[in-house]
């Protein structure tokens, strides 16, 4: 029996492959039945150091359809981190108040610290460019939900593959599932050594291209992310390869059927809105996915389910 | 049978007389019970990319006696629209997370456009210097609360009739009750000739004024507007006029026992607050009613009624 | 039978000892049953004019256990004020859309002003240097809970006693309970001769002190405040005594097997963090004794107990 009562999640790995699956498994039930009140009187607290507006809808839409009661803040600036308290008395008090805290800040590290000094447990809600687990999480259940497996799949990660949190845990993850990568980036921002040693010392195959087409053709998921400016020292090479990573209808000639492009939102420009009506388009969908992921995963951190 | 289930409420001409006479009869329902726990489970998002306390303050309080919950923002600095995504991204990706959009938008337009993108209704809570339909409800429900019918009223709009949204909306729908209109306002700020051309195709009569008084003694309803040194041209014509549309106790001498002062709030110094506790002063009882009106509304586009 | 129904709260002096004493009976009834669906139904509005992330989220925790709904805000710059709207006219507007209000602004008088206007009860959450009356209450919960008894108690007060507000609630409330006071400060952050008058009136006796250690040493309570920076004329005055007032864990070698120091939180370095494993730690505890007490309040308030 399963049980993540009291858990904090703050990377991606703090759960073993057998204890995600039982999320994704929950997910699926509360897809059936959004609403269930089985949180009522439950106190969580979200405490978003960072503004990020579609994660902390996300967590709350899914905390009411629980029926649990929400604090907190959307951005540190009306905080009283304005009032010089360290990062842990703010937690240790906010502890007394909530059964569950949910936390996003701008620091690498900020989240487990707080998993460490708080008596409650703690959802990641991403820390800098670290972890965001429920990204992962939710990511996962698209792909299990529009290719009804995990298993044996062909998965592209197209753009920025070097400074993405959501790639690295994503790429991780599916280790666990005989998956074949398509890694395509400008070669200043290729997927790290140490991720890539990860698909190696599980036997699995990647290959790697500077351009999207070939990737696009053979995928059974495309993962998008953006290519910005910021990441070149040089914006001559930038200049060069922003429009490689840019996705429009006419290149969706010739791929899968049923593929399916994810992003974890939000896009800019790199994919095309001629994209979104095609059966392709699955990104939209995949935000909603992560409201049934995150009733499931708060359900089981309070032991309601 | 009328149905609003569904449907958006962008402009008060979304809506028919019946259908909005349908809205004022229910909120007279919510008046006698208040809190009816009908919305339980549903999430609805107050989307304010520019801060309006009242406004939201009155939708989260109709949306909470109903029973449903409550995600949102209060100010778009907390939003993902820092990150530049389009505001059609983030409605899209809202309206997975609720069962409505209520929202508020700088940008004329912006809630239209929003409506055409969610596969959710949503509803205007001000956009730009454009439309705000609830707020005519709830005049039109204040109006009908005190002189116990809309018909054969005589009604003074007094201010800016040029720019203020609140007035052209209320006239264009009191044109349907056989109303005499008494217009005061500066020369340069007269109700638009688009507007004077639904009264007169009504064969409705009005009166233009430049001072108070007369007007103020025929009146059922005084709607009181600011006049706002912004919109004058040249600032020596705003100091001669300013004095004029100031309203304090001593002019309430020859009015009608049951005429009722409304203002959209906030006001500034348009009314002296000698005026506060005279039988005549509704406004403050007007924004009460703006809850009821907002819970029906909210029920009837939920279909919980 | 005491009721404090529809009684505001703005000072502590606004209860008589009996009326606190209540309070405190009823939190210690939250405490062991903190979820108590009792206020369905009813909308509270927290109106933050000034940002105080850990009063609001104890009061929104303690409003959300009790089963009421919230609506407000955390922070002026989102609210109408920014367009030149009265404060009285803001809380008459907001008063028609809530059962209570619970407030904090940086102007002394503010809440008590605003408790005039409404006609609904208003509970003051903090106005400028003035009141903070339910950290009063907090306070007075804490010291009752760990000594077993308000009575005969030998009391510390330790920093900035001159502009410390909540020591001069404190000190005031506890002359009813024959308290003997040490009071610790720098010369020029004395206790004003106001307070220290009333705790004449009373015949009770107190002692003062430029140094700590002494007064540790009698007290059952050692109630820590933090010495600012700004509050010198001079800087080589701060410098010469900031060090003073600076608890650390060597310090507390002597002391009464259960003395117990408060805070009202956030401190910043007044306490060093090596004292918070210290079975004389409290001041987490005292913050969730908060939410109890707020809960006590605000269902007394309500005519909900």
């Amino acid at each position: 029996m399963i049980s993540l009562k009291k858990r904090s999640l703050i990377s991606i790995t703090d759960f073993n492959t057998e204890e995600y699956l039982h999320i994704l498994s929950m997910a699926k039930d509360f897809e059936k039945t959004p609403i269930q009140n089985i949180a009522e009187g439950r106190v969580i607290a979200t405490l978003f150091f960072e503004p990020s507006t579609r994660t902390r809808l996300s967590f709350e839409s899914a905390a009411n359809k629980l029926g649990a009661k929400i604090i907190g803040f959307a951005d540190v600036n009306n905080s009283s981190a304005t009032k010089g308290e360290s990062l842990s008395d703010t937690i240790k008090t906010v502890a007394n108040y909530a059964d569950l805290i949910i936390m996003r800040h701008s620091l690498e590290g900020a989240s487990r610290w707080a998993s460490e000094v708080a008596d409650i447990p703690v959802i990641n809600a991403g820390d800098g460019s670290n972890q965001h687990p429920t990204q992962c999480l939710l990511d996962l259940y698209s792909i299990k939900k529009t290719q009804k497996t995990l298993d044996n799949l062909h998965v592209a990660m197209v753009g920025d593959l070097k400074y993405g949190r959501t790639v690295h845990s994503l790429v991780e993850a599916m280790c666990n599932f005989n998956t074949t990568f398509h890694l395509v980036s400008p070669e200043s921002l290729k997927l790290p050594s140490a991720v890539k040693i990860l698909i190696k010392e599980r036997k699995l195959t990647y290959f790697q291209y500077t351009e999207m087409q070939e990737a696009l053709d053979k995928a059974d998921i495309v993962y998008m992310t953006r290519v910005q400016r910021e990441r070149f020292v040089d914006i001559q090479d930038y200049e060069r390869v922003k429009n490689a990573y840019l996705l429009d209808k006419s290149m969706l000639n010739n791929v899968k059927e049923n593929m399916k492009i994810l992003h974890p939102l939000p896009r800019v420009n790199e994919i095309n809105k001629d994209v979104d009506n095609t059966t392709h388009a699955y990104y939209f969908q995949q935000a909603l996915n992560g409201v049934y992921v995150r009733q499931a995963l708060i359900a089981s951190i309070l032991g309601l389910k």
